[in-house]
């Protein structure tokens, strides 16, 4: 059988997104792979557990930390389908992880390649390998389509109150 | 009764920040405040917890979002023994914290002064006022003293194999 190919764990990482999508959450997931084998997942469950840092990469470094029984996850690669904000990407750095893969960029908020590109700054003991544009184009359409159906709703809610206002 | 000052519960985290020592732990601490009241707390833990994620900040975080049911730290102060690294920084953006009060800097991983200034990019949805060098003295010092400690022990060891190869 063929190795797996980034691509391939990042349609686990897909396969996350969309569970956090069908719960209302924005649709962002995470795996961790050591070893030819996913040792940590995760998806955005920011609205649902109340919780400022409950982001699909912190949930899966999270899992794949007790895994391994280390706060070290070398010989780790993550794979996430959103470019990763500032507390991501420090997490990334602060447990040593060596590689990344993301999908679509994220130009208000990442720290990748948009508003920083900390994975690369020399002046922290760690540095990460960053593969961009994994499967960008689904990650950031499951994107796009959550927010298109926000708007919608928030239009269609206006439309039902200025109704009833008139109706009065 | 007078108010707490910024001093008085920057001394609560530097008790944090002395369970962290007592542990062997790096001696951090932090605490989060609301309503002049304490919601959150929390001293490192990488070492016990092997959780990369397991800063002073992130377990004070996630406290006080627990706390009150939100991920939204509105209206809190976070008060941290040492400058916060890019996760821990990129958390507190990311919990909509207003302000925050740090002790040391941390020349090596700072993102709020030393490395970085993110609390002040506007280029982010929220920016964060900081009040730096409360209490900076017994934080640097405790942290001083825990490195001093560990380079004493690597020495003491270093010498005792030398010691036993010269006997052997």
């Amino acid at each position: 059988m063929a190795e797996p190919t980034a691509e391939d764990w990042m349609q686990e990482a897909l396969h996350e997104a969309r569970m956090a999508y069908l719960i209302g959450e924005v649709p962002i997931g995470a795996v961790i792979v050591h070893q030819g084998e996913i040792i940590g997942r995760g998806h955005n469950l920011r609205e649902h557990g109340q919780d400022a840092t409950m982001h699909a990469e912190i949930i899966a470094i999270q899992e794949a930390c007790e895994y391994l029984h280390s706060w070290r996850l070398e010989d780790c690669q993550l794979y996430v389908t959103l470019e990763p904000c500032l507390m991501c990407s420090g997490a990334i750095i602060n447990a040593r992880l060596p590689e990344l893969y993301f999908g679509a960029r994220d130009p208000k908020a990442g720290a990748v390649r948009s508003l920083y590109q900390v994975m690369d700054d020399t002046r922290l003991n760690h540095q990460v390998t960053v593969h961009e544009r994994v499967l960008a184009r689904p990650a950031g359409e499951m994107l796009e389509n959550f927010f298109r159906g926000i708007r919608k709703r928030k239009k269609a809610a206006k439309k039902a109150r200025r109704e009833a206002a008139e109706k009065n």
